[in-house]
């Protein structure tokens, strides 16, 4: 097992779709890949067995959470992150830089590193590269992200290029901070909504070198074509041979597009935030069960869907429970939403590997858009 | 397969605990035999997977509950209660008397029924013996109970005769109104700690004749002393060769003590309540999660026990997930809770077989009392 190494399996002919195979130290990944947000610990309302049925193969934890509570030396002496998660497959940690950025006061942004006030106490607290690396280190993910300045969107450009120039010089300072060979670090590329801004951001952390490379600040209010043109235009600037990674999105039709344009890995928490609140994904459009007219509907959220949900429950229930408050409800309904992506992924697969992705995907992009999964 | 049939297979030579078969319209039940609630039609934070999983045979649902949502007539369509629950082995709902009691605000108790305000929203309802019945008949459950008056504790006399003596006539017109032979209709027996009043009630019952017999309004405030006192002396008044249910008891002790007094059936909320307060069973008395010496204990909640909970999680990540109000530390601690009970019953019955039961149950009492199960 050579961890790091990227196999590109197949490759479609009339996109930049492909098929890959990614090792880590926990095992290989096929991608294109969904990977389900176990923020804290947990993939929120389900069992790692549950996560694990529905085909998932890697999931993602939060440094930025973990830190705070139960803290690094916590994860430490509970025996490390796959430990504590129950989870023996991949995992991926992000650096905290998103929710440095988007979760807590900011005290102070220097060159050097962030000081913020904790979202849950106010507690001063300072993170900078290494900080970050060492953090992850400590965790044990099996893929760990370059600490970013991740910058609002709308964002003025001057702000907008520092933060670029400033994730550029602490993408190197984790690189040389990182120290375990057994763990894969990403670069995040960033730059907004400005195309020259990220095809230099690219370029350089290219040139400084990493395992994989992932595109941050998108998924952020920018919009469904402003995201997929920056990520197209910001794939052809990263190396064909390294896995791409779109931080934070899985919308359905984000997923179709995503990939597309070359892009290997995704992340999302819609699927179980949107369980939480009672929308279910279907081929049809979003179902939102607290609706009054799925009260006597016996019907699956979506008929021949093989999910533990579907199996058992008819959309009634689900409403019933939800209209109760029952923990079932966002259990059972963010099975079934994580099944749907997880389906989709193997759809991806399949019509790569048929050479049908091209018409496929075009077909689904306008089905979806039509029933309301395009922003 | 002919419901109702109730075979004692085994009689415990120095005490009045036994071990019987009682037939169902959704298959047989081993007793003694402790049954999770699920009371809004979910046994909360679990999927009735996880349920059958821990090995319950039966679980409960609550009459007054489904009556107020989603409502009788939409479980029906939805497919009555085993649809619902996605359960397809036996189900128990009570009357709803104990909720009618305990939940709502009365608005005046008649020798005919009772009018309440609902506790959700207020509305006014009217229950009587006839419409518990017929609700609990279209529910569908294997088991169905009569309606009775649950008097509160403690009681004056007056009323707790008044309301036992009503629990009997009742009793009588919901024998009168059960119209479905497929499930089994349970008499109550009334009478709080007045042990001339529940062998009078008992007695009164059996006249009637019914398949099988609870005992209502204990484990109410009375005491362990009392409890068992009560239990053993109407048990005394009940037939042989008919189960014996006492309703809302579950504390390990209980259990136990309980089966030694001849009780078949127990229920209790306790095992996911205390899960959802990270309050967890164990054979050293109960362990309080939100304690901070367990924040880096990497034991399991119990060494040896085989649940999914401890095969996977250790107190340290309990903690954590109770900390920061993941859902999947409820989960977790309901699923070690009811393995806990599920366990006991399990010892319960092979001790009985290897007439050691008395001895056995003697030495666990004395153990259960000094570790804080005996309340
Ligand atoms: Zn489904
Ligand atoms: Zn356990």
């Amino acid at each position: 097992m050579s961890i790091g190494k990227f196999e590109i399996l197949c490759k479609d002919a009339k996109s930049n779709a492909r098929k890959g195979l990614l090792t880590t130290g926990h095992g290989d990944i096929r991608t294109p890949v969904f990977m389900p947000v176990g923020t804290r610990g947990s993939v929120k309302g389900l069992t790692p067995e549950m996560v694990k049925d529905i085909g998932s193969q890697i999931i993602l934890a939060n440094t930025y959470h973990m830190y705070l509570r139960p803290g690094i030396d916590v994860v430490e002496q509970l025996g490390g992150l796959h430990k504590l998660m129950a989870w023996d497959a991949p995992i991926l940690t992000d650096s905290g830089g998103y929710q440095v950025f988007s979760l807590s006061t900011l005290n102070r942004i220097g060159d050097d590193g962030v000081e913020f006030a904790s979202h849950i106490d106010g507690q001063r607290i300072y993170l900078d590269p290494a900080i970050a690396t060492d953090a992850q280190n400590r965790l044990g993910a099996d893929i760990i992200m370059a600490f970013d300045e991740c910058a609002p969107y709308p964002c003025e450009r001057e702000r907008l290029v520092s933060a670029t120039e400033r994730s550029i010089r602490w993408a190197k300072i984790c690189k040389d901070s990182h120290k375990n060979d057994l763990q894969l670090l990403f670069a995040i590329v960033q730059g907004g909504i400005d195309l020259e801004l990220r095809s230099y951001c690219a370029d350089k952390l290219v040139e400084i070198g990493f395992p994989g490379y992932a595109m941050g600040g998108l998924s952020v209010g920018e919009g469904f074509d402003n995201m997929i043109r920056t990520t197209a235009h910001t794939v052809r600037h990263l190396p064909e041979d390294k896995p791409r990674y779109l931080m934070g999105v899985g919308m359905p039709a984000d997923l179709i597009a995503g990939v597309r344009e070359g892009i290997d890995m995704f992340d999302c928490v819609l699927p179980t935030r949107n369980g939480r609140n009672a929308s279910a994904f279907t081929e049809e459009g979003p179902i939102k069960l607290r609706n009054s007219v799925y009260t006597t509907d016996i019907r699956p959220l979506e008929e021949g869907c093989g999910c533990y949900c579907c199996r058992n429950f008819s959309r009634g229930t689900l409403r019933h429970f939800f209209n109760v408050g029952e923990m079932l409800g966002p259990t059972l309904v963010s099975i079934h939403n994580i099944t749907f992506l997880q389906r989709i992924m193997d759809k991806i697969h399949k019509n790569i590997d048929n050479n049908t992705f091209s018409e496929w995907s075009e077909e689904k992009l306008k089905k979806y858009a039509a029933c309301g999964y395009v922003r």
